[in-house]
């Protein structure tokens, strides 16, 4: 299948370009670049030297519908939704990695974002986590990857919410964050000597990933629910802890928390249940699935507080953006899920 | 003043010389170390080359009771047990490092740490966080120096717990902590290749800090708090961010949260409120405070789930150690309390 | 084909394991390790977790022979040569990780690792550099891999030295050296605290890898080179940038230098030329590399000091270790050289 | 007495302020920005919060001279030649931490930074290296700091050179440099992203340093030495460790290099000879200097290659910069030249 990627010069298309020339169904034959058009790939992703060949094009929604079946829109929130009607309307299907068809509300985009200019493609988007929405997906036209953060909150609270009566109004979402969620453009905040060493609280009330998380848990378990997330900036390059704090006034009992997951997760290729007696490794951690599409997963409960913590890690920019958006695509095609995705993080 | 050192081969150890090295009333006389006697503390921490001209000594109460006036014990909890109440029998004043003598209630340290041999201490020492017991702290004998995350998640929520009313049952104290508060002996999960890109959480329910931290804030409120405490190892050596989540029926105003901590902090030497509009250190982060001796503390109030959420910084070793003790030293000596912690933060 | 791999517990077992569960001809059937005998591969691996689902067990050469047509020893030095010998009798392959069978010179052997038991298997074993000894390598029964050093330091030097006149007594090689080539076992020399921020001078001279570099680089140019080696740890983990300084009488043209490695690279699956104008990756860095088995080389010319400086990036784990013994196993296979090792390195 | 910092927002005017704010005696009256002119010190430098309590100004020369009675320099060269002569006709004592008025040969620095526009102070400019130039210090009015690899090569270079006959074409200078060296400024080679996990060769020929490196030891020796110097940023925020190699026929013995070194450096405050048997720390390295205003020196021979190895390790910012500037006011004033320096090293 031919494959383009608008905006390929950034993490995320570099990330797609990654995972992409390692899949077996799929060429990637348009690569768009506003800066970098008619670059070699390998000239900008310096790991895809040798390993993809073509050159930076710029954008032109003919080109794109002569050149591809499929586009995945790595471009900022905004600027996806001036294009992606148009690739739409000439028949592409769309795998949007942006935030600009996530919600299906359009006055929550409107708090988080500003105005939407085409809301009635909020209603027809397939939200593109597959395991809560595989069915959606099949056939859908267009998705709309999840936020990072969002992925990490959602797969860590989901079966929580759905099984145990947790206090809805307190459920804490503490996260931490590598870089790489920064974008590629240098800014101060991203500055090596200033970013080293740092737990900076860039984000801890008004996260915008906040509504999403909220939409999703609230289908789950069938009410309103409220996070209360705060973000991070910590010294790491890629991955994503959550620490999900909820409280109850009765706690399950543990095996009652793993038979949850296990509900939800048992099938799933890309969840794997981690929580162990012992070890390093013995909980979620970013470095035991950075480069992977994997999503780790694990739980304590604390009698004294009663309280149930829960730890969700994942690296941003596979399973929170790239991955996921491959993922999707696999769902969609009715492919094996895991065509592509094979490659096991990279350890240590 | 002539001061020793108990386990001075440490990084506690060596902080407590880094600092002492430059405080002007003092001289730092007797120096422990089983492992190092003979070696020049220059061989063991490279930094004090040339500028501390001392050897390590074996441990011996008559040599401390000769050579010393004060002496700061900076061995593993139990040890300190063994030792201070005979250095307190020779007469010296004993500022400790170690958990031995932090907690009031015997009970709750048997919990944590196992029987108590001298509880018959407990209630004489005095904890040793000038903020809130800086009277008690002027002619003691004994003083119990507060664990690294206790220091933040007290100095954080302290003002909050004394000023409103917050869910005392639903306090959330998320901390991230670097490598050095593990201690300078190289374990599996300090190994470099392990350490680096993690956000491994090492303690995410029954930390032993729950315990001071909740008999400190139940103290300062008058009634029983929870905390619902949980610590992430992460890739940095210097430091702790304890993210502080209150809950609340009714949120308070910003300028009323101002006025809780500027009535607590305002004269405070070694607390900055960190709280600005704009800019990469507009709140707290272990980044500023490295090597110095501030806790740095800011908030911000989240109206959308009805939270406060506080940030605290420190240095684990400096304020959440080394630097503490001198500060309490400098109390019970009556002297001006930053004497030797001048010193600003090492930036970037 | 049945592949086993005696020593998988360390980084290097780890990576082989990483890079042969991709590998579309090959299955990994045993596993040994003597410390965690009976564990699942993942709960060591936490990367491999749901990928590799075997156990490890204990070292058994009858067990060996029935499981296994090939072997990778990933034991430490002078242990592979007590256990080497025994797996050829029994008709393996092997495909050592360790240095016993690098040096064709006892001598040299025992200068740097002490007496040789197994000294008539020097003269048999092929050096695993397939750049150097492809057509020795198919048909061969033992092969030694080099040191991480070695490979970058080699294949750095090759070229220069087999086609220009430089002086053969004044070769620095300065390499830089990430920490996960010290292995899993945690050391005071890699305790995190001590290792971050570190430029730490380990082995300024001596350096046991010296021996094989002066080995091959000989072999190419035809008489005695001498190298003059430092290696330096850095704050990374995995990766080394090799940097080697080489005097002329006359410098060559930049073409000339292009040419002559062309002439040695052109066709080689896993040396990239790197050298741009331009760019943050303009030269070898081993950012671009890490988690491939790529080398980068590149060079710049230097008319002031009549110095030729050439750059040579590779992962130690990969390219310097389990990659490069892939590679070598496709050569003597005659498979697809590239098999099993088209995954890019992840960037950033 | 009083002093001012033109340039005081970028990391060499924060560590100015830094150490002058510890200094017994002096005071800081006058800090320039033109981007933050007006703002609190303390929003710039989070480290200075609540210490230092000024206000940065914009620049004016008049009052320059009627706040100051020394200014330092710490604004980009090429700036320093146009603001710096009117300074010192009001006046003022000058120490300039840019590269203008290093070099005495016109020449020379035309060649590395473009045409001089006041090449006549050239000649009286005194290169501010106190280890050398001690005696034509006092009394200076116009003081050119070295740069920051240019002071750790020649430390490390000045004894060999002038005690033994290295050969004078053939040493090389293997720089490896933290991030905080490449300025305040974001760049696409700081982004965090970017520079974290590398060894980027980025002046691998022709530094600008090479020129003063060259000037100083050709001085110290007495005829033209050549400096073949390459640098690589790593991921390291402070430190610079140069490895500088030299070639001799004739070894020296140990005890001679070890000399040679004592008589250069037995009495200067801020050199340490560091060579020990054994120890993580036995060799230089910028870990055990950072933040201090140590350059540790140290060496090895190489009988194989007939090669004397110098490690020469520093903080890019103290001795590389602001705590050299500050030395040499000492040295200028006749006060005791580790005034405001003593504060050790913060380690780990």
């Amino acid at each position: 299948m031919r494959v383009g990627i608008v905006g390929g010069s950034g993490y995320t298309g570099g990330e797609l370009l990654r995972l992409l020339c390692m899949h077996p169904k799929v060429e990637v034959t348009y690569v768009t670049s506003r800066r970098y058009a008619g670059k070699f790939i390998g000239d900008v992703h310096p790991n895809l030297r040798k390993l993809v060949n073509i050159k930076f094009e710029e954008y032109d929604v003919t080109l794109a519908s002569e050149k591809c079946d499929y586009v995945f829109m790595a471009v900022p929130h905004r600027s996806s939704m001036k294009l992606t009607p148009d690739l739409l309307d000439v028949g592409l299907k769309v795998i949007d990695l942006s935030a600009d068809f996530r919600l299906k509300d359009k006055v929550a985009y409107e708090k988080y974002y500003g105005g939407h200019e085409r809301p009635e493609l909020l209603e027809e988007a397939v939200y593109g986590l597959p395991e809560l929405h595989r069915e959606e997906l099949r056939g859908a036209r267009l998705v709309a990857c999840p936020g990072c953060i969002a992925v990490s909150a959602i797969l860590g609270a989901a079966p929580i919410v759905a099984s145990f009566s947790i206090d809805p109004e307190r459920i804490v979402v503490d996260a931490k964050i590598g870089s790489s969620a920064a974008g590629r453009e240098a800014t101060e905040s991203t500055h090596h000597p200033e970013r080293v060493g740092v737990v900076r609280p860039y984000k801890v009330t008004g996260h915008r990933h906040t509504a999403e998380i909220e939409q999703e848990l609230s289908m789950v378990t069938g009410r309103q629910v409220k996070v209360a997330l705060s973000a991070h900036s910590i010294d790491m390059v890629r991955g994503i802890l959550s620490t999900i704090h909820f409280f109850l006034d009765e706690l399950p009992e543990e095996k009652d928390v793993w038979r949850a997951f296990r509900a939800f997760y048992g099938n799933e290729p890309f969840v794997r249940i981690v929580k162990q007696k012992t070890g390093l490794y013995r909980l979620p951690n970013p470095k035991a699935v950075v480069g992977s599409n994997f999503c780790d997963v694990g739980f304590e409960l604390d009698p004294h507080a009663s309280r149930l913590v829960v730890l969700s890690a994942l690296d941003n920019l596979v399973k929170g953006a790239a991955g996921q958006a491959v993922q999707c695509m696999n769902v969609m095609e009715g492919w094996d899920e895991a065509l592509g995705l094979n490659a096991p993080s990279i350890f240590p």
